[in-house]
């Protein structure tokens, strides 16, 4: 009989941290904003009401952690974030940090002796607020200079958000190469394959890469009554021949991928003249990086052809790109070991979205799993069963002791 | 041997206003502008000097007559528009302009009887700087106080062109109804046709329709990662879809029309969310109304399948339409007589923009001819041979001439 979490601690917890910076039946908690230090605030109260040692480090991680007999031993960090999109919804990352102070808890209340220390950990602004996985990979040290110089959020945002959380040198939050055994999180799935396949626990093989364009067809702009159609260079033309061919090129032979164009503007813009340029915003995802190369290469020659055909020029600037991260063989058996333990159906899945997991993984064994949601991603609608949650916090706590057992 | 106008005496005056308002090669004279009002002065003493009798009418179109000897005689028009848009073309309607006050010199200095009065005549803000076809439909009193309420240059725009050009009561330069025996117009083509098909002269059979619509697509906003491309809802996909499909669907249903999309816009328009609305600016043209309601109509049958098979809303709001305005066969007849007199090729051919010989159709026979041209439309690089200007000007005065012979 495998060890269980506590279900009634787990649910005051998450029902209380939901509570701070609710909105609606959602929550608004942009890293470092008030309403994420008021949770972080909470975090720390209840990790030391565990007994648990709490840490902040420089990067304003917070931690709760279970220490082994040994300090020189390395440490098996479990969690995820407790920062939310503008208007999110309170599954997403809540649960993940929660799901590992009850796993501590748990351990503790056992009295299980630890080879490594135990680490819950929620990083900081995963969501992207200020730059986008600061907290892990500022602790993974790939957090650079330059990141903090140009962040996605502004430099305004991002010195606002340090001053009110204390945070003065997020590089110093770099933990030693070897410090870390590993790093396991649970998140909901935020899609719904899951429900789709009618399973409880998706174990996570890899995090997709992403790559992405600027893509812009150029033509001439011509009066839209005097030009016969044969004689346009019609750049909307060539832009929405893209958009369709490029879908059927995707859904066709790169099943496991997936395509988004999510922006399109054409110019100049009237009625009643021709475009002369139409931009897309192009991007597209897989978990394997040949599998991303060859469909950008396969998406570039298409946009080549279709410019060709409609006699228009191409313009394409990229417009940066994610590595894919493949989960650890280790993280993945221990989740798959702990569901079968506790009886539950798990098919290995792909994540489409970026995780802290993705920061951790380029420094050690690190694996997430799934569990079933509802209501799409990043919205307050977001939802899972409160079953679904006590069995991914099962199974998180089932691979951490395994990892212990290793 | 057809009594032919005087080329050099043309050619001064055409050089002459090419010179008030020039900009680069072209010309800047947006309707009631300082450089417009310059170029009407210039035209008013040119009509004096000629000894024709002067004319502004209540909403500032400038003529020049020769009168019948009768009182009570109808008025043959003559004529087009020496406003340009932004820095448009030399020859757009200017070229019209000057041809109609060279024949009337010409039928003076051959001292032809006259059955009808001749009146060239200068309409004021074709181009829509202001309203739009201004002139020539107040002249033939489709203008209505509505419209002057609301200018498409907007009110501010219009309220100083007027006082510059001294215009108070526009409505009434309405003409008697019976009062016009028709109206002729020269213009350039502003298209490739007749330089594709080799010929002199086109003659326009009808000026075309245009319907135009907002269109959106509606769907829902998702990751574009972890929602599976066939769980989607991507209005995005939608619009392309539609664009490509209606484009075959004109090009090979309706070959006598055009279609243009001279406008899209995702939202909300990020990288990675799937668009959850895409609108569309289409508008479409066709010579006969029967065909531009068959168009409309599988247009928008289209974008409802379309709408369904990808599981989105569909939203159409009609912008406005203009009635496709059939030219006279007797103006058609006098201009292929008067084609045929000097040895010219000429062709029926569709305008598929608007001139002002649409608004004198509602009145009375009109009718109007091209001469070849390049460098396409509204833009300051158009351009007609000096010799393709003659003949034009030639075949206005033949047929005009023809007209006083019916």
């Amino acid at each position: 009989m495998p060890l269980r979490i506590n279900p009634a601690r787990l649910r005051a917890d998450f029902d209380a941290l939901a509570r701070i910076g609710a909105a609606g039946v959602g929550v608004h908690r942009p890293a470092l904003s008030a309403n994420h230090l008021a949770a972080r605030a909470w975090l720390r109260e209840r990790i030391l009401a565990a007994g648990l040692e709490f840490r902040q480090d420089a990067a304003g991680n917070h931690s709760g952690i279970l220490r082994a007999a040994s300090p020189a031993a390395r440490t098996l960090l479990l969690g995820s974030h407790t920062d939310s999109v503008p208007h999110g919804g309170r599954f997403d990352g809540a649960l993940g940090v929660l799901a590992a102070l009850e796993a501590l808890r748990t351990v503790q209340d056992a009295s299980l002796e630890l080879p490594v220390h135990l680490e819950a950990i929620d990083f900081t602004d995963e969501e992207g607020a200020l730059v986008g996985l600061l907290g892990s990979r500022a602790l993974t040290g790939a957090l650079t200079p330059g990141e903090l110089a140009q962040p996605r959020g502004g430099l305004a945002a991002l010195r606002d958000g340090f001053a009110r959380a204390g945070i003065t040198d997020p590089l110093g939050a770099a933990r030693p190469p070897g410090s870390l055994a590993g790093f396991l999180e649970l998140h909901i799935e935020q899609g719904p394959r899951l429900i789709e396949a009618g399973a409880d626990i998706g174990i996570v093989s890899a995090i997709v890469g992403i790559g992405s364009f600027r893509l812009a067809f150029g033509g001439r702009a011509d009066h839209a009554g005097t030009t016969p159609m044969h004689a346009r260079r019609d750049a909307g033309r060539g832009a929405a021949e893209f958009m369709v061919r490029a879908r059927g090129l995707v859904t066709r032979d790169f099943p496991g991928c997936v395509i988004n164009f999510g922006r399109a503007a054409f110019e100049p813009g009237a009625y009643n003249i021709v475009p002369e340029r139409a931009e897309l915003a192009l991007e597209f995802r897989s978990p394997v990086q040949a599998e991303l190369d060859a469909l950008e290469a396969a998406l570039l020659g298409e946009a080549r052809r279709v410019a060709a055909a409609c006699h228009l020029e191409l313009e394409a600037v990229k417009q940066g790109c994610v590595a894919p991260a493949p989960c650890a063989p280790e993280a993945r058996a221990a989740f798959a070991a702990a569901a079968d333990d506790l009886g539950l159906r798990h098919i290995p899945l792909v994540s489409g979205a970026g995780h802290d997991t993705q920061a951790l993984a380029a420094v050690c064994p690190a694996g997430m799993i799934f569990i079933p949601s509802t209501g799409g991603s990043h919205n307050p609608g977001e939802f899972a069963e409160w079953e679904a949650c006590v069995n991914g916090a099962n199974v998180l706590l089932g691979a951490a002791i395994g990892w212990l057992d290793r």
